[in-house]
Parts: C-alpha cells; sequence; structure tokens
C-alpha cells in the first residue's frame, strides 16, 4: 500500500518559489491519500475539511504549505482533543493551540487534523493500523502520526515520547522519527503523562524533513550533510544491554553499522557499566509515580472508564513513596552526567536497537518501549533510521543518540549517510 | 491589620479529633475574614460563596477541612481561571482540575478561591494590595496567595515561581513561602511560563503548616524538628553576590545568622565563584526564550491586549536564538551539579537574602526578583522566613536553600529554628 513520496518539504519550497506548484497543492494531495487510505489505516481522531485549508499569506517561511498531523494530546483551539480517551474526556477546542502548533503555523505549516493517540499517550490502543500490515500494531503511543506519515497522507506528523512512543513506531511503520534533547520545543498545552521526560518530536518520511522541522521549532540554522563520517566514532549499546536480539534487530544493526562504516566510520562496542541498565527499572518507577500525580484529576473522576493498563500504572505510582521516585531522579541524574563525559572522551554517537523486532500481531497492544525507556529518561536526543527490512518484508528502525543538546550533529550525522 | 493566626493545621485536626472543633469552622473563619478585609486587600479573584463549602467525607487526611487559596493559573474545573490577565483571556472552567488540585482534596482541603497573579505570573501586577500597608505591593507574582495568607484570609495557598513568584511576596509580606525543588509536586494544569523552572510552592503563617503541606503532597513521613542545630553548617551567600545590601536586608540576615547560631549552627561566608553571579543573566535568557515559545499562541492572538513588559521579554525571547538558549542551560546544570558537591562538602544549608528590601511602595510594580533568579534556576529548594521588620515595620525575609531534592532536611532545619 505504501508509495514512495519522493517530495521533501525544501523541494516543494523550490517548486513554489518557482511557481511550479501552489500553496495549497500538497494539502490537496495529502487529503486525496486520506480518502483512499484512511478506512484502511485509521490514523485520524479528526481531519480538516479539504475546502477549510487555511490561508497562508507571507512566503518565506521554511513550511509554507507544508501539511501537518497533530498528535490528539496536543491542544487544538479549531479541532476537538481527546488525549486517545475515545471520547470520554472530551474538548472542543482549547483556549489556544498548543505553543508548538503556533511555532509551526508562523513557519506556513497547515493543521491537517489531530492524529490517533493511544489513552494519555500510554498503552490502551487507539484504531490505527500499521500501513506495512493492517493485521499488526503501528506502535504507540503516536500511532496515528507514525501510520499517517507512512501511508503518505501526511508528510509531517507530532508525537510525543515519555517511553518509546515516536522511535518504536516510527521502527515498526518504517519512517524517520526524532525525539529531540528533553525540553527542546514546548510542551505547553500538550497533555503532560511524566513530565520529567515528555518530550515532543516528529516523523517524517526522509532525513530532510526532519531536518527542516528541526530548523523550523528552533529558529536554528539550516542542518547541512557532512562530507563523510571519517573520525566517527559510534559505540554500540541497547539499554539494556543484557538482552538477547531478535535476528530481525541483529541484521538491522549490522547493516547500520555497516553503512557508517562504509561512510569512513568506526564502529565498536560502547562498554557501559550495569548501572545503565538500571535506567530501565528507574524509567518505570518515574514514569508511574508521575503520572499518578499528572492524571490524578482524570483518575479521580474516570477512573472506571480508563483502559486497565492505565489504572495499574496509576494505582502502582500511588503506591511508590517520594523517597523512592527521588532515588531514581538521582540515579537518572547522575548517569546523565556520566554519560556526557563517555561522550566527550569515547564516542561521537551511539547505535542502538529502536525495537524488540518488527510491530506485533494484532491491534490488542502496541509494542514493547523497552529499548527506549533507558534513552528517554536521560534526556538525549533519539533519530530513528528506517534502513532495514526483517520478517515478510516488514520496517525494523534502529536510533543513533547523541549526548544531550547535540542534536544537530545528530541530524547531520544521520543526513550524510543518506547522502 | 494583621491579627496573628495560632491555630496550626495539625491542632486544627487535633481539635477536630476531639470533637472542640468542625470541619467547617476553618472555612467559616477565612470567608469572615475575607468579607472583612478584601475590600482593602484584593487578594481574590473568585470567591467560593460561603453556603457551597465542599463536602467531605474521610476524616483521616491531613488537611481535612483547611481551606486553601489556589493561585489564578491553575486551573480549577468549578470556579474560572484568568491566568492573571483581567479577563483577555478566560476559562469558565477546566476540562478536569489541575493534578495538584485533586491531590489537595484528597488530602481533605477545600479551595475557598481563586487568588490574584500577576498577568500570566510575569511583571503586570493585579488589583492586590500588601496587607502591612495598603499602599504598597504584595510582590509577585503569586500577590494574590501571599496577602491572602498575611491578612489571615486563609492558612494555606498554592504559588508559582519561576523567578522569585514565592520568595519574594513572601518576603514583603511577612509569610513564611516555599518552593519545593524542581519538579516535586506536578504542574500538570498549570499555566506554563519557563518550563526549565516553572515550580508550585505554596504559603503559610507558620512553617508546620509549610511542613504539613510538603507531606500532604508528596505522601512523605511527617517533618520533625531536630533536638539543635549543632554540627549545621550554614553558608551565607546571595545571588549575584557582588551588590551592596539594603541595610533593613543586612539586619534580617544578621538576625537570621545570630538565631542559627544560638541554636548551635555554624555560619560563614561561602565562597561560590564567579560563575555563579552569572546565572542571573543566563536566568534571563532562559525565561525570555521559553516564555516566547511556551506563550506564543497568547502572543499571536493577544498581544495587543498584554501588558508592555511581557511582550517585551517575548519578543527579547524571540530574537535569542537557540544555541544561546542552550548554552545558558548548560551553565545552569554545570553549576547544579558543582553545587551539588559544595553541598556535599563543604555546607549544610545555604543563607541569602530574599529580596532587595521592604516591599516597594506603589502597585505599578511587583519588586525585583534578582536574589532568586539564581536559585530557582539551579532549581534547589528555597524557602523564605519571615523572621525581621526593616523600615516602618515592614517585613523582611530571609531564605534558607539546600541542595536540590534536600527538602526534608530543610524544612526540618526551619522548624528547629521556631521551636
Amino acid at each position: 500500500m505504501i508509495e514512495p513520496n519522493d517530495l521533501t518539504i525544501d523541494s516543494f519550497q523550490a517548486r513554489l518559489a518557482k511557481r511550479e506548484s501552489h500553496t495549497l497543492a500538497w494539502w490537496q494531495t495529502c487529503q486525496a491519500r486520506i480518502q483512499r487510505y484512511e478506512e484502511e489505516v485509521q490514523a485520524w481522531e479528526h481531519i480538516a475539511p479539504l475546502k477549510f485549508a487555511p490561508r497562508l499569506s507571507e512566503k518565506s517561511q521554511l513550511l509554507h504549505g507544508v501539511p501537518v498531523g497533530v498528535k490528539d494530546n496536543v491542544d487544538t483551539a479549531e479541532m476537538p482533543t481527546t488525549w486517545g480517551t475515545g471520547g470520554y474526556l472530551r474538548s472542543p477546542g482549547a483556549v489556544v493551540d498548543a505553543a508548538v502548533v503556533t511555532l509551526l503555523k508562523r513557519q506556513g505549516a497547515m493543521v491537517l487534523g489531530k492524529t490517533v493517540s493511544t489513552e494519555f499517550a500510554y498503552f490502551t490502543p487507539g484504531k490505527t493500523r500499521n500501513p506495512h500490515d493492517l493485521s499488526r500494531t503501528p506502535g504507540g503511543s503516536s500511532s496515528g502520526s507514525a501510520a499517517a506519515v507512512a501511508a503518505g497522507m501526511v508528510p509531517l506528523a507530532l508525537g510525543t515520547q515519555t517511553a518509546g512512543s515516536i522511535i518504536r513506531p516510527a521502527s515498526y511503520c518504517g519512517v524517520w522519527g526524532f525525539k529531540p534533547t528533553f525540553n527542546t520545543v514546548t510542551f505547553s498545552g500538550i497533555k503532560a503523562f511524566a513530565p520529567s521526560m515528555d518530550t515532543l518530536g516528529w516523523f517524517a518520511r526522509n532525513i530532510e524533513d526532519i531536518c527542516t522541522a528541526f530548523s523550523a521549532l528552533t529558529r536554528s540554522v539550516v542542518i547541512e550533510a557532512m562530507p563523510d563520517l571519517r573520525g566517527v566514532r559510534v559505540g554500540l549499546r541497547n539499554l539494556p544491554g543484557n538482552v538477547t536480539l531478535d535476528p530481525d534487530v541483529e541484521r538491522a544493526l549490522t547493516y547500520a553499522a555497516e553503512r557508517m562504516e562504509q561512510f569512513g566510520a568506526r564502529v565498536f562496542p560502547l562498554p557501559l557499566d550495569a548501572r545503565y541498565d538500571e535506567l530501565v527499572a528507574h524509567h518505570q518507577v518515574v514514569l508511574a509515580y508521575e503520572a499518578s500525580q499528572t492524571l490524578s484529576s482524570e483518575y479521580e473522576h474516570y477512573a472506571e472508564q480508563m483502559g486497565t493498563k492505565l489504572v495499574e500504572l496509576i494505582e502502582h505510582g500511588m503506591a511508590i513513596c517520594y523517597a523512592d521516585y527521588r532515588k531514581s531522579l538521582i540515579a537518572a541524574d547522575q548517569l546523565k552526567h556520566a554519560l556526557s563525559k563517555v561522550f566527550d572522551k569515547q564516542i561521537d554517537v551511539i547505535l542502538a536497537a529502536s525495537a524488540p523486532g518488527v510491530a506485533p500481531e494484532g491491534l490488542h497492544a502496541t509494542g514493547d518501549p523497552v529499548f527506549c525507556r533507558g534513552w528517554t529518561l536521560l534526556g538525549v536526543p533519539c533519530l530513528n533510521l528506517p534502513l532495514s527490512k526483517g520478517r515478510e518484508g516488514l520496517p525494523v528502525g534502529v536510533q543513533l543518540i547523541c549526548d544531550r543538546w547535540q542534536d544537530e550533529r545528530l541530524l547531520s550525522l544521520a543526513r550524510t549517510l543518506m547522502a
């Protein structure tokens, strides 16, 4: 079902500048794709009517005329928000858009609709299916955003990650997914889940568009490819490191390593001590404790309508004592600094598994975020590279990881790899 | 106008247990105080009707029957929220209460009303006056909460601090004000301003109630006084350190130092290098950059109704580049860790000025948060001690500061000092 779409945001801007296209062209294309595939993929919670395309004035922006999907846990003033609840909690429209929506609109982006989220971006799945195999999960929690981008319904879609909610669905759906350094883009107007880790990110079908969105949202410089990767030190390390990998994931990691070596990089196993493996457990403590605080009002009034897993998490969090929560946060904080020293001295980038394998069968669950929990708690930028196929031709991604605030370096490395 | 109110939350609970009082007693007392003083003090944006006192069931909670004031930047489902805008932005009631409101209600607290905030918790003042001198500012941004507690209208009120919005008004109004370690209590449902620093805290008329609220919100152990302060090392250091202090502030610091020495503590100047003084400038960079992101939607639609200073801050933030923002965050992060080492080796607590002097005259501004900016950026817990009087008998506070996550130690030290 996937049809490759080679148009990048930059090339669309170039077409507009040469008057080879018009502002609404991409909007119309996306609407047509949605009309064709949405019944199967079910990526959207709400879609803007075709004829109500936003009017744009200036033409100098980075995202002029670019349709974007906005995850359903992000406030929008002109569209409803349901936070993946299926409607037991519903806002007909927020007082104002979430801040990131305004930042996107300022750059000329046009909000095409709200994409399906799992319940409050936790585990209870929405209706979305994996475009590569409709019987499989697209992953979560940013299910609709990953699937919509994969199905060519939209070139760019927002996601959020608190455990593995961007990297995992990107891996399952075969698209690029980027979780920048924690706190890079404002979370204002987005439903919090575990505020020490909640991070806004995005999906695209190529690395160029991932970079353009980063430049647009940070008002930062354009990210260029390097001539090659000579001198770049790539450390291989999964979090946790003590698990047997699925052969599909092994192959994806090997392919990525070889590709990096072809560009001149040096790839070697990165020794990180056992404290790093404990991050997975610390992540679960912080997640449960913070979710139980953050969603206390929703739990108070809607516990009976909530999914079982969410109720379990919240009640587990209510039983965690403050001292244990604090201990996990302090452990993570110490490892953030320890990892910075590793990046200073031993490596430039880490190569790791994005997910335990290809997208699991069934729509009853969204897969396991285990390989993302530790990195998310560390706040480091993570990028899913959709380079490999596993069993049945299904996508298997790998992730590249840099130190906090090295996002530009990470994106530049990936861009080089795709040059 | 101030009448001391010696009732603590714990003693009220004891009275309830002995049936010497009833659940609605404090609610009624507070309503009477409001009726008597609100016309002068103007601390409230919205007050619950006297007869609509919430019904409580369980009696085993820490805050049973305790009326609380909730700052007007905190979502409430049953009361309007205006974020200190004077009404140009107004929510008739949120979909759900902010999480902290539910956490308070679970402990039996009763929301008495919404207290006046400056515009989006920045500098444009609301209507509130200082109960100690109605011609003076109560400070900001948590103006109404500090003034309401000072005027005996409520025993406990929530505030938020991003620069000096709890410690400064507490100092000006002569009440206890506590800003816990960053991220101690969930900010979910509270309007963000600069999310790297936004911290929820509270005001009370005695240290016991500050401690009880901490125990209630963290479900943590009761904080006890120590026998004395022998062995406790107190480092004297203001941020910034290179300014001449007002004599009122000098005297307040001297008084606090002597009092700590009487309890056995050792007080000495703490040498912190010049990088710490640069935190004030870094705070301003982070504040402006994040506010310009966070309030982008409000700026887009309401810039013409916004106060001049807020517009200036947002536009200044829009001109700060991402690389400079990142530099300031990294500098702060490094000093957080450096300060932890200082706390490990040299000191137990820091004693510092809360504000540049007594509350300034006039209601056109809320005073200068300069002595709080650095500490807030570091994320450390800060406690205003209302121990001294300055010119014209006006309150002058000092603050005690511990390392991140040492909140219990900080509160215990202060409790000892008041035993």
